[in-house]
């Protein structure tokens, strides 16, 4: 069970929609939840514009900072998709065509048009890059060694990550429990303070939520054991419930 | 009408919730859509985890490269609480207790058993700090030079801005017109590249959906004037209806 390295992810969202407060992100916590599955942590997420400069920087410290990006967002046919200009650029490589992207675009838009000069943009790629199956529309997602090139459109990108999924080397996933109630967390700051001291390889977040003029708090256990992580979440609830509180398995 | 110099903030979403796929952010949209109104534009999103050193290097990259600085999650009595003591130290500057925080929070508490030393972790501030008024919950925003410390539950956010508007100094909100149908991108992409180009002032994203199996996208129009944005929305639909597409103002 012992895992000597955490497996890092840094995801880079590439959108003026996002900024501009036009679209709520979907794309975080799908691949957040997804990362864990394969024993990744995400570590951090960048929000940049469609500017080629801001993408590159942010792609090159995060990518040096981490074992993998994760980009989502600006791989389409239009003036403001340049995600794979700035990736290539960050890697200081060439942008190609890929004859396999080309190949797979010609065959989704025979029906639609054919393939013009715009929609063939949706097969150039960082020279050296890998494509990513594309179940729900034509255009392929692009991995290039550790850098995986994701679409913007949440079920799109869902899609990339599914033809991901068991591919990429991780270590053990991050396992939660989660206890909750009616409980102020300032009143057991405290106990949960030196409840995660007690006990290496656990942390403890402390959520605090006000329903019906009331204050709560879920509080999550997290662990790469599921065993100790339940076991502190029992310790956690007795004392809990010793001191007076009321708290449910699983979280309110 | 001519604004000259062009505002931008930050923010920096700290916490683990987020990045463990736990908890989907709510804060992004709402401070990009509030600083829009003071005519400042949100350039940057980072989200790092509750470890200090993180949130230190990603505060002093992002307030040294705009012209403000948000900040939410992080500011409860809980040993995961600690971005006060990170803004301290990317400020070099001690933590001590506000005054007027420690007032505020013995009112809140008088009836709620009183202030308890994690109760009033919730006054400690970054030397040099002032309040920001918290109308929902006990425990206030602090605001420090450019720096603005929110809370993260997303309704206390809220607040604290609505507490700051009109107290910011800014330049000229974006207006967006937003013009969509089902009209594949990648058929109009050179259009979109051209009334972009023929306009200075002139932003076009495009924002391609899939709906009962077919594409469609919307084309946002940005800009510092009402009056340009809607004239090159107006110019569009024009011609993409001569080019036989249906499109709508407002979006779809």
């Amino acid at each position: 069970m012992a895992s000597t390295k955490t497996w890092t992810a840094a995801l880079l969202i590439i959108g003026d929609e996002i900024l501009s407060g036009r679209t709520q992100d979907r794309n975080v916590a799908q691949v957040a939840t997804w990362l864990n599955v394969q024993g990744i942590r995400l570590a951090e997420v960048r929000v940049v514009p469609d500017v080629l400069e801001k993408i590159v920087a942010a792609a090159n410290a995060l990518r040096s900072e981490n074992d993998y990006l994760f980009t989502t967002g600006g791989i389409g046919p239009t003036h403001d998709d340049i995600t794979v200009d700035a990736i290539a650029a960050a890697l200081g490589v060439d942008v190609v065509i890929h004859p396999d992207a080309r190949t797979i675009l010609e065959r989704y838009y025979a029906t639609r048009g054919g393939v013009t000069d715009a929609r063939l943009r949706m097969a150039r790629v960082p020279d050296g890059a890998e494509l990513i199956v594309n179940k729900v529309s034509g255009a392929p997602g692009i991995r290039h060694g550790n850098i995986f090139i994701l679409a913007g459109v949440p079920h799109i990108a869902a899609g990339m990550l599914d033809a991901l999924t068991g591919t990429l080397e991780g270590g053990l996933p991050v396992v939660s429990v989660t206890l909750g109630g009616m409980v102020p967390e300032s009143e057991v700051a405290d106990l949960l303070r030196e409840t995660e001291r007690a006990h290496d390889g656990i942390a403890i977040g402390s959520y605090p939520f006000f329903r019906e003029g009331r204050v709560g708090a879920n509080f999550v256990i997290r662990s790469e054991s599921q065993e100790d992580a339940q076991a502190v979440a029992d310790l956690l609830q007795a004392s809990l419930e010793s001191a007076g509180y009321q708290v449910v398995m699983g979280g309110v």
